[in-house]
């Protein structure tokens, strides 16, 4: 920050004690502190860059074009709140690390409650274009004991990097969820998973465009785990050695999280038997252990 | 923030270099240093408080409530940096004291380009509702200097409340500019200020009644000043004595520009001779002092 004199100093720092202080009355104490806490780094940010009016009218039209652009099927303060790594931090700080357990990235935009229910060893792919992948594992909990009936979502993109409910056409492919069995195993078929783009042909894509950062996403599958009394885990697995694995755009790549992915030429035996005629596939395991429920877990 | 283990705080604060990182090739610096900044005040919020993902969530739900609500003649946003003191301390950092040059206020959101022309001793009301108001004064520099030919708006709401844009009829009224004379003087009738609140039927409303704080803004006259060479002003006159002049709902107020309205009863002559038959009126007397202008001034 530029040297004030002190009286500059002064009307700027009386201001956010008036601010901060006008949120006193607040009767829920968590709002207080939230509000109070906003309000700090806000204006803090302002001080410390000098926000001139005309990069205020900017941040306002941006806002404005992320809300203009927002709709059901797009979320552009999602994106943003991803871009900026807000989304990661969240996770983080909601998430510390717990023994062993898998740990949670991103939950993306991309989730949809009416995914269809697949039997174990299913294909959640239901045609969507890609290279089919093998995922198989067990669901333990901290002490290694097996979780059975662990409710296992997954979601993807296709071979072009689109997810089913980026299509007009109100396809259903690339998604579902399945039932760990007695032993809190799993299986199914999906697709191996590609790099893809986050949606930037809006504000943030201009954002990303003007700092010169890529919007592409490393490689990855989406997985949520629910089971009772334990903590829900929402994750990706991530491909080893996949171009966009250190400059992933919404910075949730965690080591642990990225497995080896192993490519099998047209023509090897697929663990369940399946035909694949003349397609090349991959198979890819995936260990996931739960942290015990927080208290007054609702999500 | 909690006592955190080191691993932890290891995870956050190298969440938060990777994001200042991948600002680091943005071309433009003073973008570079915006963004980086915003990165580090972010992540200090979230980490601070200890953000949940269910605060996240309402987050996103505010900022898309926003969005939803914001259209041409509604800005939520502009709303929003209003109430949390941002746009106030946005001008602080860019008018700084300078000698006796009148202070800078909150533009608002019910400005309009194409305001009437009134000639000096007009009446900008134009049928509005309200008791008329007398301002007369001079424009100068610095030095004492008369400013002849300065343009100043004016703009302000109805008895009501609502600002002339807030009906749906597209009425004119409450606004308009003038000029000032070749001694640098003005003069001319609009309407006593009084107290309005503002727009408060949407998330920010809902924020502001969540936290127990009032949406009224004190009494308020809208002015912009204009002239070659000479810093653009952007203020408000308020009202001495008006209820809520300590606790504006945008922390708009500041000590030099609360002024005296001499409050007439019914059948006081006016300066002008106007007959305002069994009105009551009051006048106000503003000198307006114009800084230099700063390099590169184009607002
Ligand atoms: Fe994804
Ligand atoms: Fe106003």
């Amino acid at each position: 920050m530029a040297e004030l004199t002190s009286e500059q100093r002064e009307v700027e720092e009386s201001l956010v004690y008036r601010v901060v202080a006008s949120f006193g009355e607040t009767p829920d104490p968590r709002l207080r502190q939230l509000m109070q806490t906003l309000v700090r780094h806000l204006h803090g940010f302002i001080r410390d860059v000098r926000l001139t009016e005309q990069e205020w009218d900017a941040a306002i039209k941006f806002l404005t074009d992320c809300g203009d652009i927002t709709d059901e099927r797009r979320q552009e303060f999602i994106l943003l709140s991803d871009v900026l790594g807000a989304s990661m931090q969240t996770i983080a700080v909601n998430n510390e690390a717990h023994a062993n357990t898998t740990e949670a990235t991103v939950f993306g935009p991309f989730f949809v409650d009416d995914a269809p229910h697949i039997p174990i060893g299913g294909d959640i792919a239901a045609g969507a274009a890609g290279e089919p992948c093998w995922v198989e594992g067990t669901v333990t909990d901290i002490s290694g004991n097996p979780v059975a009936g662990a409710r296992i979502d997954v979601w993807e993109a296709d071979a072009d990097g689109y997810y089913d409910v980026q299509y007009p056409d109100g396809r259903v492919a690339g998604r579902g969820y399945l039932f760990s069995d007695e032993h809190g195993a799993y299986r199914f078929w999906c697709l191996t998973p590609v790099p893809y783009p986050v949606p930037h042909d809006g504000p943030v894509g201009a954002l990303l465009a003007a700092v010169q950062r890529s919007p592409m996403r490393a490689a990855h599958l989406h997985v949520m785990v629910t089971a009772e009394g334990l903590r829900t885990l929402v994750t990706h697995i991530f491909v080893a050695g996949d171009e966009y694995i250190d400059r992933d755009a919404v910075f949730g790549v965690k080591d642990s999280l990225i497995k080896e992915f192993d490519r099998r030429p047209p023509g090897v035996p697929t663990p369940d038997g399946r035909d694949l005629g003349d397609l090349p596939w991959s198979s890819v395991r995936l260990g996931i252990v739960l942290a015990p429920a927080p208290p007054h877990e609702d999500r």
